[in-house]
Formats: C-alpha cells, sequence, structure tokens
C-alpha cells in the first residue's frame, strides 16, 4: 500500500515542538514551513491578513498545523482585573487562543476534501502548574473549540489538538515551573502530529502524557 | 450545629439559573443580587470599573458568584477569521470568559479568609451541539482557568466552577439546540452553587449532568 504524498502547512516550524513535528512529517510529505520571522511562508497568528495571505500563498493543502501559540506566565497575585488589551490574559487570547481559531477558520478555505486542522495546547488544561493561570485559561478554551468545531466542518475535514506535557528539550528553561512532571521528547510529542493529519478521527484532544 | 450566615453577592440574580440560585441560599444566607439591569448592585461583568465599583458597594463577603455570562451562539460557517473585536466570539470572550475571570480576580481583595469564588460554565465544554462552538471554547476556558486559580488563591479562598446542562425553565427557548439532552432543573442546578460555596473544596468542575 503505497501512502499519498500530503501538502502540509506547519506554523510555528522553527519552534522546539515544530522541528520534531516537521522531522516526523517531511519523511512523508511535503511541509511548508511558517512563522512570523521564520518558514518559507510569514505568518504571524495575531494578524488576520497575514493569516489569509499566508494560506492563499501556500496553495491547495492537505493538512494545516500550528505548533505555535504563545501566552503570559505570571503568578495569579499579578493578574488584576482589567479590560482586553490591558489584561495579562492579552497575549493569550489573541495569539494561542484567538490565532489558532482564526488559523483554523481560514484553513477550511484552503483545505481539500478530508483535510485536516492540527492545533497545539499542553498538559495545563488539565493540571495546573503556579504561574500558568492563563496558559491553563487558553488551553482549556481550545480544547474545547475543537471538540465543538469538529462536529460542524464541512466536506469531511478533520480537527483535532495535541496536548503535550512539558518537552524534554524545554526542560533547561521551563524545568523549574514544572518540577515532578515527567517531560516527553518532542520527537515522542510529534508522533501525535503524525496521528493527527495520517489518521482519521476528528474532535480529538490527543494527549501526550 | 449552628450554621454560619454568609454574605454572597451573587451576579445573575435575576436570571432562570440565578433565581433558583437564590432561592436555595437566602434559606440560610444573606443574598445580595446584582446585575447590569437587576438586582440591588449594579455589576456589568464587561466594564471592569463596574465590577470594582460593585464589590466595593457589597462591602465584606464570604461568598462571590457568577450566573452570567453571554455567548453567541451562531453555526461554525458564520464565524470568519477576525480580529478580537471583529470577531463572533468578542462576546463571549469579553462577557462570559474575561468577565467573570475579571469578577474573580477582583473578589479576591473583598473575601473574607476562607471564602469563595463560584462561576458558571455549561455542559458545552464537553458535549458539543451545533452552532456551540463559541459556547464551548469559552466554558473550556473558564473551567480550566478555575482548576488553575485554585493553587494560586491566597488565604483559604477557594474556587469552583459549576457546569448543568441545559435547564428545564429554558427548553421553550434552547430545546432545538439541545434535542436528546436530558434537562435539569434549575433548583437541581442550584443545588451545585450551595455546594460550592457551602462546601470545603477548591478547583472543582461541579457537572450537574
Ligand atoms: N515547549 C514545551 O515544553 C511545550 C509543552 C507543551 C506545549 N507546548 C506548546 O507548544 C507550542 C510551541 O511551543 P515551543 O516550545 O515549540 O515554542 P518555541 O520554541 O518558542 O517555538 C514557537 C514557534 O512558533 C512560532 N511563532 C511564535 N509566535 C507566533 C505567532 N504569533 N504566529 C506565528 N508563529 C509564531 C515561532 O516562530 P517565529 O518566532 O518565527 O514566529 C516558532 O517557530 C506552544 O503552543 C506551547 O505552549 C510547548
Ligand atoms: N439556561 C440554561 O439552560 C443554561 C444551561 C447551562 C448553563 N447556563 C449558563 O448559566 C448562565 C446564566 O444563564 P441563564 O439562562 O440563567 O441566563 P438569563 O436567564 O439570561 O440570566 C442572565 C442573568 O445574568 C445577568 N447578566 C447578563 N449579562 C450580564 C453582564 N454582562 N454582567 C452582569 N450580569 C449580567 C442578567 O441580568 P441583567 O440583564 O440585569 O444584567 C441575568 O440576571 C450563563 O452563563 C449560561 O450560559 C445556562
Amino acid at each position: 500500500m503505497s501512502e499519498k504524498r500530503l501538502r502540509i502547512l506547519l506554523v510555528g516550524a522553527s519552534g522546539t515542538l515544530g522541528r520534531a513535528v516537521a522531522a516526523e512529517l517531511s519523511q512523508r510529505h511535503e511541509v511548508i514551513a511558517a512563522g512570523r520571522s521564520s518558514g518559507s511562508i510569514r505568518i504571524d497568528l495575531t494578524d488576520v491578513q497575514s493569516i489569509l495571505r499566508g494560506l492563499k500563498e501556500a496553495g491547495e493543502l492537505d493538512a494545516v498545523i500550528s505548533a505555535a501559540g504563545r501566552v503570559t506566565f505570571a503568578p495569579l497575585a499579578d493578574f488584576k482585573p482589567a479590560a482586553l488589551g490591558e489584561s495579562l490574559h492579552t497575549l493569550g487570547i489573541t495569539d494561542k487562543l484567538l490565532g489558532q481559531v482564526n488559523l483554523a477558520l481560514a484553513a477550511r478555505d484552503h483545505l481539500r476534501d478530508g483535510g485536516s486542522i492540527t492545533l497545539t495546547t499542553g498538559i495545563l488544561s488539565e493540571q495546573p502548574i503556579v504561574a500558568g493561570s492563563s496558559a491553563s485559561m487558553v488551553n482549556g478554551a481550545v480544547e474545547a473549540f475543537v471538540r465543538a468545531a469538529a462536529v460542524e466542518l464541512p466536506r469531511g475535514l478533520r480537527i483535532n489538538v495535541i496536548s503535550p506535557t512539558v518537552l524534554t528539550e524545554a526542560m533547561p528553561s521551563y524545568g523549574p515551573f514544572f518540577r515532578g512532571f515527567e517531560p516527553v521528547t518532542a520527537a515522542r510529542a510529534a508522533l501525535a502530529f503524525s496521528r493527527s493529519v495520517e489518521g482519521a478521527q476528528t474532535g480529538q484532544v490527543y494527549k501526550v502524557f
């Protein structure tokens, strides 16, 4: 049985997680790298026009992946009641949450029938850490959005989300926040992206922990 | 054993759910009703200043409850990639999500030691319906925020969230969206608020379904 070679747009391809996803999928597929200041296509998730332009530039796709998404880590005591725009939640809401949601919504018009969308969250949606309340909030939002969008996408389009625990490669910087968490390698997390893209399920949260 | 009479601020006290919560808790406690255009204290969750003013007006509290939170219900096809402010997700993000989060953050300064915060989500965080993607997203965000905030609140303050399925009283209007869902009465959902306020747990999602 010979596999079909897929055209895959990977936002965040230059990151710790994204590099491993690119390494896994480019063995069998065409992976087009995107990022704000990296990749052959420039996309900033916080800028709707750049998402639309980037997808147009990419042409017809079988899969769109986000391995990006920024949030603010800060002690809960630092989070003051504040309007959006002035809140410490603003980065997470505009980048990892609405940025990924907008990428998914825009991808609908560029994916071939049966194509897939794969977003990224992380273990904090379920298992909190100190200073992680905004990350938890945003991850929980993306996961619930994915479960819901899955039942309404047209043309057999699929959508899933990968939730890795802390990555082994990130332990030098994130270690102090994740004491006692068992890290996984980015290569292992990348398998879940393969499963989402090359499998057949939709509306799934693939936990890598 | 005689119970302590608690001072409870209830945002959304005039609503379908809020009326039942008020009826349950006012049997044993002082319930101060709040809302945009109802209640003895006026609070609009989308207006940070009104939250701060309302809490100040309420004085020392043992519990702050939100039985409010608006979101936009619309088919996924109507959700276009759009910047915050121009997105169909804006109402949910600014009202049910950030409104409740801001209420919780502001409540920290007005609750007595060991006091509690109780927010509201709904079954859609876990079980999607058509046209419910924004509600799902926002509910998932609030639930994950609550799990995370619980591990960082000071002075023994607690935070929980109640996730009811569709209410019997709301079936005349919501019925067509929730075919096959088993409704619960608002009075039954109100028991979960009692459990959050009068119990001792924190970081919980009390599902009423
Ligand atoms: N590292 C971990 O341990 C870990 C664990 C669980 C989950 N995650 C999640 O995995 C995702 C990636 O994490 P990472 O550690 O791999 O991050 P990273 O090493 O900082 O890489 C981030 C990648 O995303 C791109 N990017 C950042 N902001 C962007 C934006 N607004 N628009 C488009 N591209 C953007 C970056 O490229 P440019 O700078 O060129 O834009 C880069 O390619 C995040 O959602 C993170 O929360 C990470
Ligand atoms: N009804 C259901 O079947 C059901 C099921 C599961 C979950 N829920 C959730 O339960 C909550 C309440 O639903 P409901 O059906 O009881 O709604 P409702 O009958 O429309 O009542 C909403 C209440 O909240 C107040 N309110 C609305 N927007 C507000 C704002 N921005 N700031 C402050 N107060 C505000 C309203 O008073 P004012 O108009 O005076 O502000 C009213 O007291 C919502 O989060 C809803 O998603 C409802």
